[in-house]
């Protein structure tokens, strides 16, 4: 039987002009690919979470700004700017906190700034064909990435380890290893015995559906949990170190990740457990001082008040308060694992060495 | 329309040798009292949390002894001990963790002891009617209980409060008013101006089915989040303070409470939130020395697996972790509401100094 990690989280289907993407609002019960061809469908598809995770939603904007400008008749390459201005402005706008959306579709502006010499040397179809090798190009970027956040944070593991997640930050929220994931794929390939444990991450549950289903599928040890049981569980001694995702890092070190990430981060360090984010640098935003100048998504009531027995399971009327990310304060974060190397505090400092040695974005 | 607070949690329904209640797993969306006739049906009840709440299992458990004896055709006072302690076992193996179920069948068989001088004068129909006596008793005295630990908690709360809950420490849970939700009804009978966050407290969702419930029935102002949601929550000032019931108060504060409630102790201590347990005396447990001797029960995977569209939401195959309680350490608790008053820490000082002032246990 194909295992859902047989499967691409997200591919360019050329000849059909289409990216294709696991339906993940039907995982676990179905493995469903779906193929995604106009503009309408992309952001629908960001938005309902059928494809997500930072760095996945990435690789699909990067493919979907080439598609949506694969047919361009633009007669010039200021009209061509024009539409890639207008079609980039509105897949960005599906998601507002993954840094990876705006990262991924400002690079792939850029480049075609860059490889057309600001128009000088405008050609539309080998515009359009560059296009199509820097979307791949960033898919094949996030692979390696993945495995070296994998490789740098498998530093930091030892065999017999309990390690705990959070949401999915695993190989569905990227194209291959995840990265709060990916650490764990490495130690299990060498052999370690390691226990991981998943909080469910409601809503929406991508700790359940998602995580658990592909460590579970890879043949880990993993257990389940509802995200309220983690101070019970960090209180047994069975948790050695936590790893997360994120979806933006501000120049401070602080993280914003899944809602619910802080409330691990804090009690994490009552019970002095390790708490690391699993960063590639194209999350890490220097241009966002602190975690207060991350603008938070706020989410449909009906994610927290239906989807229990497709009945309302809370009443009607009542309120509803649904962050989709929370920010983790620097302080609780014992080091934030990019594929350079395991950054340590003060953060602020680390994140400016690291930009200044890498100048690849 | 009848409102759910309209409803009696508990009542004993004599003539028709029964227990009603309502069954608290169809809440919200039906409101159906049903009968419990015999031992296995009350078992049942408490164990699968048709009807729940510390206080209302330890009246039900009166209710429940007294019938299950109401028929009883001892011949002698030592058999009718006998019978009792029998029965009495078996409907404190229902669930391990709430003191007043034992405390309440202990309460029954103590008085039977006291009223038939250690069996001097016993008299088989007088001594039933008076267990009929005394497990209305308990009912009564749980009333006025709440009411003062409402009264007592009213005394931490100013006008213009937001006050976050966790689980259904609420009417729902004991006869009238709850225990962590009195001082919120007393404040809006008050008419004060109050805002009510309720943790919607997975698996089971006691917070988003009964506890917003209640509350938006009676007309306060409600909103529902997810548990994770709770350090975002409080980073933004919205919350003032916090009450919380409880199942077990052991004699140096240690807590035990619905799974997830040491976690919002934690991530307020964070954020400087006063964290206030409300507990009855009958919860305070003076034999239990420490958080570290309570037992903890543990209860079946499907409750985290499955209820997700009558689907299994998490991979079959996957292990959970799903204890019904976690115990918060009495440095994290501001205050514990009683129904004599506010103890502070040093706790296990209060706690001595409250009992030997009130024999009444």
């Amino acid at each position: 039987m194909k295992s859902i990690l047989d499967y691409e989280t997200v591919a360019l289907v050329d000849e059909d002009d289409a990216i294709e993407i696991i339906d993940q609002t039907l995982l676990p019960g179905t493995i469903e690919t779906i193929r995604l061809h106009t503009g309408k469908e992309i952001w629908d598809a960001i938005y309902l979470l059928q494809v997500r995770g930072a760095p996945a939603i990435g690789v699909t904007a990067g493919f979907g700004l080439y598609l949506l400008m694969k047919h361009s008749e633009a007669a010039s390459y200021e009209e061509f700017m024009e539409e890639l201005k207008e079609k980039s402005d509105y897949l960005n706008s599906s998601r507002p906190t993954a840094v990876n959306l705006s990262w991924a579709l400002k690079r792939m502006e850029s480049h075609v700034v860059e490889f057309t010499g600001t128009g000088k040397s405008f050609d539309l179809s080998k515009t359009i064909e560059e296009m199509r090798a820097e979307s791949e190009r960033i898919k094949a970027e996030d692979i390696d990435v993945c495995r070296r956040i994998g490789e740098n944070g498998l530093t930091l593991i030892k065999d017999g380890y309990g390690l705990l997640t959070h949401c999915n930050a695993g190989q569905l929220a990227t194209c291959k290893y995840g990265t709060a994931t990916a650490p764990m794929y490495l130690a299990h390939e060498k052999g370690m015995n390691i226990k991981v444990y998943c909080d469910e991450t409601r809503p929406l549950l991508q700790g359940a559906r998602l995580t658990a289903f592909e460590l579970h599928s890879a043949g880990i040890d993993t257990t389940l949990l509802c995200d309220n049981m983690s101070a019970s569980l960090m209180k047994t001694g069975a948790i050695n170190a936590i790893f997360v995702g994120c979806d933006r890092v501000a120049a401070n070190g602080d993280a914003a990740n899944k809602i619910g990430t802080s409330v691990v981060a804090t009690v994490a360090k009552r019970y002095g457990i390790p708490f690391y984010v699993c960063a590639p640098t194209s999350t890490i935003d220097i241009n966002t001082k602190t975690g207060d100048d991350i603008n938070i998504e706020q989410r449909k009531p009906e994610e927290v008040t239906e989807m229990w027995y497709k009945e309302r399971m809370a009443p009607e009327g009542v309120k509803v308060y649904n962050p989709a990310f929370d920010v983790t304060d620097n302080e609780l974060i014992t080091g934030i694992v990019t594929e350079y190397g395991v950054l340590k505090s003060p953060y602020d400092v680390a994140i400016r060495k690291l930009f200044e040695e890498h100048k690849n974005r």
